[in-house]
C-alpha cells in the first residue's frame, strides 16, 4: 500500500512556509502500514496542481493533498480535484451550518467568501473540521483514494486523528505495519551517546535503530516492520529492554511525551517555585504547557534585571557585586530564596549569559548556572552552552527540567 | 539558474523530523535569483542517495544536499558524494583542528568518531561550521555545482549566510531575481483581512500578492521578479505603499521581524512589568528572546494559581470569590498591581482558561482577559480564542503583545 503526499502552496516552494504536513502524515500512515514514497510540493497553480495529482494517482494507491482549501481566491484545490475526478462541485448545507456555528462560537462576523467552503465534489465523503471552517474530503476512484485536507496543521491533524486514519484502516488494507518508538535522551552529545549505544545501532533489516540529534536532545529511534501492530511492538520491546539496561536514566521520555510532562508527572504532590533570569520565562512557559500544573507550580518570577533579583528575590546587593549575577553563589541564593518565599518543596533558578552581549573574559556567552534547592540541600551546576540566544535559553531550560527530573527520580 | 534540494535522512521519510531545510534554502536561493523546482527527501541509503544525486545533477545547475554529515555510521553523504564525483576522501588537518577546538570550547570530551568528519572529497571547497563539527563542501563539476551541507538547521543556516550565498552570487550567474516582502498582521481573521485587501491580491504576473494564515497572524506576501534587486525592491515598494494606505496599523512587522522585537523597539526607555496567569510565562519568554530587553522588563510574575494572585499580586480574595480569577475585574487589578509593585510605566496582565479543564457554562475554554495599565488608565479586553491549550496560550500572548504595540504607537 503506497501513498504520495502533495503539499499545495506557492508559499512552500518559495520557502515562506515550512512543510510540516508531509512529516506528520508520513508518520501516521507508516503506523498503519501505509508507506510513503514521495513528498511533492506544488504552487497555487491550477494546471501544475492538476498534473501533479494525475501523476500521483498513476503511481500510488492513496494520494493525499494538504492546503488550498481556504476561502480566498488562491485556494484552488477543490476546483482542481473536481476537474481531476470529473465531478461538479455541489453545495452542502450541513457544511454551511457548521461554518456559521464556528463564527458564532468565536464571536466573529462571517465573511461572504467563507461560503465557498460549503462546495465539495459530488459524492465525496467529507470530514468535519473541528478547529476551522474548511472540511476535508475523500473521493474513491475505483481501487484508489484521493484525499484533500486543509493546510493548517492545527486543522488538518485533528481531522486525521479523528476520521481519516479510521477510514484508511477500514478501506485501505495493508500487508504489514511499520511501528516506531523514540527514546529521547538529554545530557550527552550525539557522539557521546553514540559511544554508549554503538552496539545497538542498526540500519537495515526488519528492526532498525537510528540516532538523531536535536539541540540538547538525542533520540534513539527503534523501528520495526511486522505483520501486525502486536508483533511490531514485541520486536521493539526486545530492543528497548536491551538499550534501557545501558542508558535507562538518560531516557527522559518516549515518543511524543515531553520533558515538561514527565517532570509534571514526577512532581506528584510536590510544590515548586521558579526564579528565572537568563531563561526569561521559558521554563515556566514549558511547565505551564502541561494541563493541571497549577497544583504544583506555586509561582514563578522572571527576575531578569539585577534590580529585580534584589527587590523580588532578596539577593544581597553585595553578593551581586562580589560575584556578579552570573555566578554559582547567586544561582544558589536565587533557588533558596524563591523556595522560602513561596514556601514550596522545591525551588529552582537559572542565571547565565544568553548573549549576544554581556560576556566577559572569564564569563563567555553560554555560561549558565542552574540551581535546585530543597530544605535538605541546594545544588548548583555550571554549563557552557553553544548556539545563539534562543538556543542557549532552550538548552538552559532543558538542563533545568532534566535536573529536576533526575532529582525527583531519586525521591 | 535552477536548483534542486535533496534532504537526506530516513527520519524525514518516516516523519520523525520535519524538513525545514528545503523551505529555508528555497527562500534564500530565490532572493539571489536561483529558482528551486524540486524538493526531494531520501533515506540514509547509499544506493538511493547515489541515484537521487545523479538524477538531480542531470536536471539542475545546482544540487544542494542537507544532512548525513554527522559522525555516526548512518551518515553516508560524503562517501556517496565521493562516489558520484569519483574523488577519494582525503583528511584535512585544518578541519580536525577546528573540531578539536569546538570540543575544547564546550568542555566536552571528543569522541573518536568525530575524526570521520575531517575527511572530504579531494579538491572540494569546504565551509567552516561555526556551531557544530561537520564542515560543508562545494564541488565544481564543469558548469554545475554540488553542495553538501549539514542537516541541523542551527549549523546549516549560519554556513549558508556566511559563505554559501556569497559563493553562489559569485559563481552562479542568474538572469533575474525573485524578491519577497512579507507584511505580518494580527487582529483580523484571514477572511476579514481578505475582505479588506481583496483588490491587491494577485497570483500571476511579475508582481504577486498572496495571503497566508497562521494562528493569530495573517501575512500578506508581495513577491516581485525583476532584472535585479533594486528593480524588484521598487516594484514591491509600489504595492506595499498602496496596501499600507488601507491597513497600515494592522501590520505589526515585516519579513523576519517579530512582534516581540517590534514591541521592544517601541518601548524605548519605558519600563514594563508583567503578571501572567493563563499565558504561564510565554509573554515574558517571547520578550526576553529580544536581546537588551532587560533595560525595559523590570520583572514578571507567573501567578498561575489563585494563591499566587493573592500573595504576590495583592488581589483581594473577596474579588476572586465574587468574579472568579478569569474576569474583567481580576485582569484589571493584576495589571494595575504589577505596575505599582514594580514601579513601572506599564503593567500588563493575562487571565483566562487555556483548557482542557476549568471551563464553566458562562466561561468557555478560550475565554481570556488581557489588561494594560498605565498611571493614566487601565484597559481590559475580552477574547474568545479557538484551539487547544498551547494555541490558546500563543493567541493570548500575540493579542497581549499587539495591544502593547498599538498602545505604544499612540504615545
Amino acid at each position: 500500500m503506497k501513498a504520495e503526499i502533495i503539499c499545495i502552496g506557492t508559499e512552500i516552494l518559495l520557502g515562506g512556509i515550512v512543510n510540516t504536513n508531509s512529516a506528520y502524515l508520513s508518520k501516521r500512515l507508516a503506523e498503519i502500514g501505509i508507506d510513503c514514497y514521495c513528498h511533492t510540493a506544488v504552487g497555487d497553480n491550477p494546471l501544475r496542481l492538476y498534473a501533479s495529482i494525475m501523476q500521483a494517482l498513476e503511481r500510488a494507491d492513496i494520494v493525499i493533498t494538504t492546503g488550498g482549501l481556504g476561502p480566498t481566491l488562491d485556494d484552488i484545490t477543490l476546483e482542481t480535484v473536481a476537474r481531476v475526478t470529473k465531478r461538479p462541485l455541489v453545495l452542502k448545507k450541513d457544511i454551511i451550518r457548521l461554518i456559521s456555528e464556528h463564527f458564532k462560537k468565536h464571536r466573529i462576523k462571517m465573511a461572504k467568501n467563507n461560503l465557498r467552503q460549503g462546495y465539495i465534489p459530488k459524492s465525496a465523503t467529507w470530514l468535519k473540521n473541528d478547529i476551522g471552517t474548511a472540511p476535508g474530503i475523500i473521493i474513491r476512484l475505483g481501487e484508489k483514494l484521493l484525499v484533500a485536507l486543509p493546510g493548517p496543521p492545527g486543522e488538518m491533524q485533528p481531522m486525521v486523528e479523528k476520521a481519516l486514519l479510521l477510514y484508511l484502516k477500514k478501506n485501505a488494507k495493508a500487508k504489514s505495519v511499520i511501528l516506531s518508538r523514540t527514546l529521547k535522551t538529554t545530557g550527552l552529545s550525539e557522539s557521546q551517546l553514540h559511544t554508549r549505544v554503538k552496539k545497538f545501532l542498526k540500519l537495515s533489516g526488519d528492526t532498525t535503530v537510528g540516532i538523531y540529534a536535536h539541540p540538547s536532545q538525542v533520540d534513539l529511534k527503534i523501528t520495526a516492520k511486522a505483520k501486525n501492530i502486536k508483533s511490531a511492538k514485541r520486536k521493539i520491546g526486545v530492543v528497548e529492554k536491551e538499550i534501557r539496561k545501558n542508558i535507562n536514566k538518560l531516557i527522559f521520555a518516549v515518543n511524543n511525551e515531553t520533558l515538561e510532562k514527565k517532570v509534571a508527572d514526577l512532581l506528584g504532590k510536590k510544590s515548586i517555585a521558579i526564579a528565572e533570569s537568563c531563561t526569561g520565562g521559558l521554563i515556566s512557559n514549558r511547565l505551564t504547557d502541561v494541563a493541571g500544573i497549577s497544583k504544583n507550580l506555586l509561582f514563578s518570577v522572571v527576575a531578569y534585571s539585577n534590580k529585580a533579583k534584589v527587590n523580588l528575590l532578596n539577593i544581597a546587593e553585595k553578593q551581586l557585586k562580589a560575584y556578579s549575577a552570573v555566578s554559582m553563589q547567586v544561582a544558589r541564593a536565587m533557588a533558596k530564596n524563591i523556595r522560602t518565599l513561596a514556601g514550596s518543596d522545591i525551588g529552582i533558578a537559572t542565571t547565565g549569559i544568553a548573549g549576544p552581549t554581556g560576556s566577559t573574559k572569564t564569563k563567555p556567552i553560554g555560561l549558565v548556572y542552574i540551581a535546585l534547592s530543597t530544605p535538605q540541600k541546594t545544588i548548583v551546576k555550571r554549563y557552557y552552552f553553544a548556539g545563539e540566544r534562543k538556543i542557549i535559553k532552550f538548552r538552559s531550560s532543558q538542563a533545568t527540567l532534566d535536573m529536576l527530573r533526575l532529582h525527583l527520580l531519586k525521591q
